[in-house]
This record gives C-alpha cells, sequence and structure tokens, in this order.
C-alpha cells in the first residue's frame, strides 16, 4: 500500500480560491469573491502571510481540484482493466469507487488542534465557543451545528428558567400552565426565526452567504447508461426520472409504511408490558415492584433507540438505491424518510397515552424517561463509546509500534498510521437529528412536563463538549464543506414548531382545571380551544413573514454588492 | 403647451435593449439576455427587421432611457427658478413633479390596436386570448392579468360543473356537499400551484422570467433631507425608517382599525334593516313586502363597494404619506391595508350570519345578493361608464375640430389631442382586487351557495371582453412594464383558500345533516371536524409544496443556462 500525502503551493491554493469561488474580507470591510488579480484589496492578503485562507478553505480547494482531475479520453486505469476512465469523468472518483484508491482523508493538524481543543473545551470555563477558530478548522457545515446547538441552548434556557418553579412548587394550576405553553409556542417561532438572523450574520462574516453554488455534480453512488446530459450536454450515465419514481413509490413507500406500522406494533407491546408492571407492582407494593415500573419505558426508550439505528441503515440503503443523481436530492429523500420514521417511533406512545389514553400522570413519566434514557444512550453511544473503543486502538497501536512517545512527537508517518484507523464522521445528520427529537421532547408536551427544557439544556451544555471531544479526539478529521445554512433543518425544526401549537392545545383543553370553566357545555370549551390553536397558528405563521431573515445591516449590505455588480455591469 | 414626440432609432432601440437586460429567443431556441454585439444568434433578427423587438419592448426601453437621464451638475431648469436640478437625479421625474412637464404617455398605435381588437374580442369565438399579441402590445404586467383572468376562468368550471346539480335537484344532502366542498378545498391549491407552472412556462417564452431585476429607484413622490444612501453612497433624499414606522403604527394602523370598526358599524346597521324587512313582510305579505326582502342586501352590496373605494382613497393617501422609498414596498403595504379591510368589509356579513347568527338561509341569500350586485357594479363602473363618457367625450371632440373623421383618418396631432383627454389607467390592482374577493365569494362558503362558481364564470367571460374594451379603447395606452409573475397576488389568493378550508369545514359541522351523524355527542362532532380540518389543511401543505413551482423543462432550461453561465466564468 502506498500513502501519498498531498498539499498546495500558495500560489496555486489561491488559484483554486478564486476557482471555487471564495468570498473574503475586502480592506473596505466589504465582502467580495477573491480573484487572484485583486488579492492586493484583501484584507490581511501579503504574498508571504500564509494564513490568509483557512485551513479548512485550502482543505476544500485541494479536495475540490483533486475531485476535478478529469479524464480527457477513454482509457484503462494502467494495471486495472476492470476500471475504465471516461472523457470528463473525475478520475479520483473512479479510483475511489474501484477500490485502487482506499480511502483519503485530511490529516489533523496537531498543533492547531491542540490550540482548539484547549480554547474549545480544555479548561472549565462558561462562555461562547470559539466559533471563528472551529470554523478555520472544520469548515462552515460542522461549525454552523456547533452554533447552532450553541443558540439553541441558550434559547432553551428562558423556557427552563420558566418550567422550573413549575416543578419545584407543583403547580397544577392550569391558567400558569396555558401561560408556559402560550410562551413557548411563541418563542419557539421567535427562536428559529432569530437562528435564521444570526446564521445570516454569521454566515456573512465568513463569506458563505455570498458564496455562488458551484455546479452540483453526479454523486459517486450514482449509476445509468450513458446517455446526454440535457443540462450539461456531456455524454454522461443518465437514469429515467420515471423508474426512480417506480422505485420511490412502489418499493420506499411501502417499506416505511411497514416499518412504520413495526413502529405502532412494538408500541402496542410496550402498552402491554406497562400494564402488565401496574398489575405486579399492586400485588406485591414492594419497593422493588415499584422500581419495575419505570423498566418498560426504559426497555420502550432502549428498544426506539435501536429500532431508530437499525431504520437508519436501511433507509440509507434504500435511499441510495433509489439512484439520486444529486447529493442534495439524495440527502432530501433520506431525511424525509428518517425523520418520518424517527417521529412516529418517538412520539407515537406519547400521543397514544395523551389523546387515546388521556393518562396524563403516565404522560409524564414516560415522557420524562423517554427523554432522560434517550439522552443517555446517545451521549454514550456517539461520544464517550467511540472515544473509549479510540483510546484502546491506540494503546494498541503505540504498544505495536514499541515507541512510547506522546502525541506531538510522532512522525508523520506514524501520525497517518493512527488517523487512518480512526472512525469517520458521518456528517453532521445525526447531530442535528438528536437536537431535533430533544426539541419535539420539549416542544410536543411543554405544557405536562415543563422540566423537559431544563433536563434539554443540561443534555445540550454536555453535549457541546461531547462532541467536541468527539470531532477532536475520536474521528479522522472531516472534509470541510462552506455552507450557508442550515438547510432542511430549519424546516424540520419550523415543522416541528407548527405540530407543537396543536399537540399543545390539546392537551390544554383536555385540563380537568380548563374543563372546570366550563361546565355546562363541552361544545364550548373544544370550540374555544380551537379558536385560540387556530389564532396562535396565525400568529405564528405572520410572525415568520414579519421578522426579515436577515438583519438590516446584512441587507444593505447585500444590496451595496447588487448594486456594485449590476453597475460595474453597465460600465461594460 | 407643447407636445413632444419621442421615438428612437433601431439601432438605439438595441442598445437600449441590451441596457435594460432584454431577453430574447436565440436560434438554437434557448434564451439568452440580448447583447449587441452577438445580435445576429438571435431568432428573427435581421438589420432591416424592426419588429424583432416588440412594442411594447421598445416602449420600455425609450421610457427606461428618459427616466434615466440625469443631471451632471446641480442646475436651475432655465426659466422656472423653483425647479432645482441634482447631481445623479432623474430629470424627467423631476419635470414631472414640478409640473413643467404635464403628461406623459405612449401613443396607441392605430393600425395593430385595430389588428389586435379584431383577434381578441372582435369577433364571437370560443378560444382563448391571443396572448402573444397582447403581450406585444401592452406588456406583460397587464397580458398576465389577462392571462390569469382566463386561467382563473378555465379553473372555476370544473366547479360551476359541479355545483349546477346541486341547485337543478336542490340536493340537501350533506354528503354530498361534504364532496363538493373536500373537492373544492383541494381543488383550489392545485389550481394556485398549476397557476405558477404555466406562468413560468410564459414568462419563460416571453423572456421575464430570465430577466434581472433592474436596481429600483426611489418612488417618484419619495421625500427626504439629503443624506448619503448606504445603499448606492450617493448623495439623496433619505427617511429615517423609524419615523415611517411611527407613521405606520401609530396613524396607519389605527386609522385602519377605526374604519374596520366603522365597516362592523355599517353591518350592523345593514342586518337591523334585514330584520325591520323581515317584520314589514310579515305584516304585510304581498308582492311588494316579499321584494322588500331583497333591498336590504341590495343597498348593503352598493354601500360594501361605496365604502371599498372611499377606503382605497384614503389607504393610497396615507400609504403615500409613510413615504415609502420604494414602489414595491409602497404597493405591498397599500395592497396589505385595501386587502385587510375589503376582506372584512365584504365577508363580514357572511361570518356573522353563518356563525353568529347560524341562519344558512340567509346566508345563502345575502351571498347570491352580494356576489351578483358587486359583479353589475364592477362591470358597469370599470368599463361601461368609461366607455360611454369616453364616447361622448370623443363626440364632443370631434364637433370641435368640425371633421366628421373615422379614428384612423386622424393627424398624429389630432390623435394625440384624442388620447391625452383619456383616462389613465390606474395599473391591474383593481382587476385583481375584484377576482381575489370573487374568489373569496366562490370558496369561502362553497358548500352552502355552489352556484356561486357558476356566476363567477359567467362574470369572468364578459369581465375578459369589458375589460379587453377598457384596455383598447376608454383608456390612454398604459406604460409596459416586464414581469414575470403575479406577485403579491399569488400569496393573497393562497391566503384565502387556507381560510376557505376552515370555513368549510366549519359550516359543514354545523349543518343538521351532519349533526344528525352525531345525535349522542356533540363533542365528538366538533373534534372529528376539527381532525378532518387539520387533515386537509396538512394535505394542502403537503401538495404546496410537493408540486413543482416550474414544469421540468424550464427546470432544465434554467439549469442549463446556470451551467453555461458558470462554465463561461470558469473559462474566463
Amino acid at each position: 500500500e502506498n500513502i501519498y500525502l498531498v498539499g498546495a503551493s500558495h500560489f496555486r491554493l489561491l488559484l483554486g480560491a478564486e476557482t471555487v469561488g471564495l468570498v473574503k474580507e475586502c480592506n473596505d470591510n466589504s465582502m467580495r469573491t477573491f480573484t487572484y488579480s485583486s488579492r492586493k484589496t484583501f484584507k490581511d492578503f501579503a504574498d508571504d502571510n500564509h494564513n490568509f485562507l483557512t485551513m479548512a478553505e485550502c482543505q476544500y480547494i485541494i479536495k475540490h481540484e483533486l475531485e476535478n482531475l478529469r479524464a480527457k479520453d477513454e482509457k484503462i486505469i494502467p494495471g486495472y482493466p476492470q476500471a475504465k476512465l471516461y472523457p470528463g469523468k473525475s478520475i479520483v472518483r473512479r479510483l475511489l469507487t474501484s477500490g485502487i484508491l482506499v480511502q483519503i482523508f485530511p490529516l489533523h493538524d496537531r498543533e492547531a488542534l491542540k490550540k482548539l481543543r484547549h480554547s474549545w473545551y480544555g479548561r472549565v470555563k462558561i462562555g461562547y465557543q470559539p466559533l471563528d477558530e472551529i470554523r478555520c478548522y472544520f469548515g462552515e457545515t460542522i461549525v454552523l451545528y456547533f452554533g447552532f446547538l450553541e443558540y439553541f441552548t441558550f434559547a432553551l434556557i428562558p423556557m427552563a428558567v420558566i418550567g422550573i418553579p413549575y416543578y419545584v412548587f407543583a403547580w397544577e394550576d392550569y391558567d400558569k400552565y396555558v401561560m408556559f405553553a402560550t410562551f413557548n409556542l411563541l418563542w419557539s417561532t421567535v427562536i428559529l426565526e432569530v437562528w435564521k438572523r444570526i446564521c445570516a450574520v454569521m454566515t456573512y462574516r465568513w463569506g458563505t452567504l455570498l458564496m455562488k453554488r458551484q455546479f452540483e455534480e453526479p454523486r459517486p453512488g450514482f449509476h445509468g447508461v450513458l446517455g446526454i446530459n440535457p443540462v450539461t450536454g456531456r455524454e454522461e450515465p443518465v437514469y429515467s426520472s420515471i423508474k426512480r419514481q417506480i422505485r420511490i413509490y412502489l418499493v420506499s413507500l411501502p417499506f416505511v409504511c411497514l416499518c412504520l406500522y413495526f413502529s405502532l406494533y412494538v408500541m402496542m407491546i410496550y402498552f402491554d408490558l406497562e400494564q402488565w408492571a401496574l398489575d405486579y407492582h399492586e400485588e406485591n407494593q414492594s419497593n422493588f415492584s415499584s422500581l419495575m415500573l419505570f423498566v418498560p419505558s426504559i426497555i420502550y426508550a432502549v428498544v426506539i433507540e435501536i429500532m431508530n439505528r437499525i431504520y437508519r441503515y436501511a433507509a440509507e440503503f434504500l435511499t441510495s438505491w433509489e439512484n439520486h443523481r444529486l447529493e442534495s436530492s439524495y440527502q432530501n429523500h433520506l431525511v424525509l424518510k428518517v425523520l418520518v420514521f424517527n417521529f412516529l417511533n418517538c412520539f407515537a406512545s406519547l400521543f397514544y397515552i395523551a389523546f387515546v389514553l388521556f393518562d396524563m400522570k403516565l404522560l409524564r413519566q414516560s415522557l420524562a424517561t423517554l427523554l432522560i434514557t434517550s439522552q443517555i444512550l446517545n451521549q454514550f453511544a456517539e461520544s464517550l463509546l467511540p472515544y473509549w473503543l479510540q483510546k484502546r486502538q491506540k494503546r494498541r497501536m503505540k504498544k505495536r509500534m514499541c515507541s512510547p512517545k506522546t502525541d506531538s512527537d510522532l512522525s508523520l508517518v506514524e501520525q497517518i498510521d493512527l488517523e487512518r484507523e480512526m472512525g469517520t464522521y458521518s456528517g453532521t445528520f445525526d447531530d442535528y437529528l438528536e437536537l431535533f427529537l430533544q426539541f419535539g421532547y420539549v416542544s410536543l408536551f411543554s405544557c405536562v412536563y415543563p422540566l423537559a427544557a431544563v433536563f434539554a439544556v443540561l443534555n445540550n451544555i454536555t453535549e457541546i463538549y461531547s462532541d467536541a471531544l468527539k470531532m477532536c479526539r475520536v474521528y479522522k478529521r472531516p472534509f470541510a464543506e462552506p455552507t450557508a445554512n442550515i438547510g432542511v433543518w430549519q424546516l424540520a425544526f419550523e415543522t416541528m414548531s407548527v405540530i407543537s401549537v396543536v399537540t399543545n392545545c390539546m392537551l390544554i383543553g383536555m385540563s380537568p382545571q380548563v374543563n372546570a370553566l366550563f361546565p355546562d357545555s363541552k361544545m364550548d370549551l373544544v370550540l374555544t380551544v380551537a379558536l385560540v390553536e387556530h389564532l396562535l397558528l396565525a400568529i405564528k405563521f405572520i410572525m415568520a413573514f414579519v421578522i426579515p431573515d436577515k438583519p438590516r445591516d446584512i441587507q444593505i449590505k447585500l444590496a451595496k454588492l447588487e448594486f456594485e455588480s449590476l453597475e460595474a455591469l453597465k460600465q461594460q
């Protein structure tokens, strides 16, 4: 096996920055697309300043250039008769898919990583994460996740603070619950809108807000018969959209429905278990039996997590079998599949308890068990377990190398040997999904269990640290990817907050205290609840519409850039 | 008084087409931004073909060039010491606001207009409107209105066809009403989504879909103290956004609320009148008294129309007093004000009858009276009255000129004399508003009065002709304005269709037949209705999300253009 280390000279990197269309800050504080000829006008640019481009940017440029090495003619790779190159196709991708290239990954920079670790989680401190530093090292996709996680944690604090007295004083006064729920519903709209603004501010500073989208090449797994692509006019594999639709609607959709049915079936088993535990407790009335009451919920929480993970693999397999041409379309279909299943899998039992059994006490207990168990499981499975495995692996490796060196003394070859054995970070999908489900636990039934926000905040604070540990210690350094927002997750969170309006209104309507307000007519009660719900939904939509997605100063800066480019066009 | 006729040579027009960024079809059937240097590659281009640019495009170019004549230095217009020019400001606009230029308008082209009139409404025929011809003569804004009107009429036909048997056979069977209403609700979503696609196809063909937005200059009425515009960096009048907000929230908003209150007050008077008419009829039981039953509704319909028109002026005054910098922002605020008031003014009485009085018979009667009266009034006030006035005026003018010539024999000066006395078409606002209210009458209470769609279709067929007459005969030729969609009206129609889901579900829930299905528990009824409503709303949103806004071939063409421009950028 050969190892190739690929790097680039400063000059080549600058040319590459122009090719990928990086946006950097100019001397006059405006953000502009970098070109080599205008390089002198950019802030901090000097011919000998090798920090002008961040590490993540350099990495992105090199990866982009590698992937854009394209075959000129139809040719067989020397020595590999099964691997054929087609004109215009990426050579590196072909090498990867045919297994000649085993893996390709960026190396950690020991020095920079040490500094980053120190300022990120090295010392105990209260404060923001060093987002700009993280961005320099890991790129925008990953830092936006951490930014969102941090923002979301701060945004949950008011909910948590308001929720604590409800628990401490055991307020069962539903007037107060109504206020709490209303606050939550409007608050969740506000935080999602404000996040868009904060995200715009950050990505403007980082240049990705202005970066032009590159033309999207087919994703690596895409296959099809050779044909003419109507967009590029090039000869490349094409796959009929009808065939894909058939696969989606005749295979994937029924499969997802089957999984949903199976998940509901498991839920019914859980309720049987729950009933059994209750009967057992009533018969025995011992300490052990009262502990047993929690067992079904905990088992169910574990089963849910396991099912989520298995389904995740199935969904990935199916979506990749659907043969989407673009990575973005693949991602959208995968996210949709996974979200629908996870939503049902995690929340179906709670919906059943709330709106079929009408058992608020059980709802509160289930919610607490599910939330806490899933948080513990996630923290363990996501970071601590891999960290421990990774540590053991490293120790074994070092023993094999017979050198008691510390990390920083390792030679480059030893470092590569160590890092190539590390796991590959599979992207921010799982991390966002976890936050999404947590948001569901917090918001869907917030008026029954105000303490959920407290647990969410506590979990997220440790989550920041364990995720940081995971990024720096457990996984290979991931490829940096410029991005301007959190994409489809914004929509997912917004949908969840709409659903939570409906559930919370129903819960409040079902509470005995609110029922007592309408002693004569249940009709009036239901109508009032429906009216309030529609009003809240209307307010939500109006708020989402009225709050601008970008702060005023960013709007002005963008308008200024647009104006200048129009003027420049006129001058031509 | 002097009259200036402004025209341009073919060469100048082509240069102007490049300046405004017109998009035309190329020889290879793709749409591209026109440039003078690449003119040979465009379809139908020849140096002597003066029809390469449509009349509307020529007109738009000339207007654009006139408005972009800008003062170089600070200067007083000779002979008018009160009118001062500032550097960079449009001269023509200054001349207009200071009253030196009395009016500026494009002349009709008698020959082309005659042809257009003939193919548009000259002969009795069943068929589509000649949209391409209308577009060539009047430009995209106006043809899109006519296109939407035609499309909307066709889209209403299924509703009307399904609605007729309900009236003819006097079906009171609410099972069938439920089906009818459900069909209507989903249908209204589908037609609004499909319109976006049709609109994209048309505007792609016309080139406006691809046309880059020009930088928006301040609207003519905007005033403020001289300052630096943060976007352009130029010295120009600026007006503090806070002051505008104060005007909006402390003056406009209370005023609108007051008007809404007044409108509700008038509504209550109408109900008193209605009661009085009922009492009178019961006392007398004569033919006359049964006719009297309709009088309050008719009076109320007339009063509503009058109030709408008065409010319209007030809203225009207020919005222009709010001093918006951009025409688009002015329009948005005006549309919002007018829509809210007109919605309440037209539909409040129906809501009151339906959901407070629970009187379905009165609802049906009121709905029919309001719809038909407002349609008749509108047709009369919008087209026929102005047409008659205009005819009389023309006759008088001709008498004054003592020449019994026909229109086509008139000299240019005589034509100008005639046309400058014609009214000015105030834009498509009123026309869309009329359609919007009609859509409300048809969809909000469709399950009570299925015949509404029939009346709407009948009205729209005559509306097409009377609006065409209005455009060709009554008003000055309007300035052409390129546009790619119907703008804020799309949103307005979609909002209406969401509201109609709520009202229709409530109406069905209130019907005695559906009530009979739940003899024991009103609760179950209300819960079922609420569930169905939420399901319908969810389906609506999913449908709106799933149906792509642009047809696949347009998407591919757009992607192709984007790909080409990216490739071209790389070549540079």
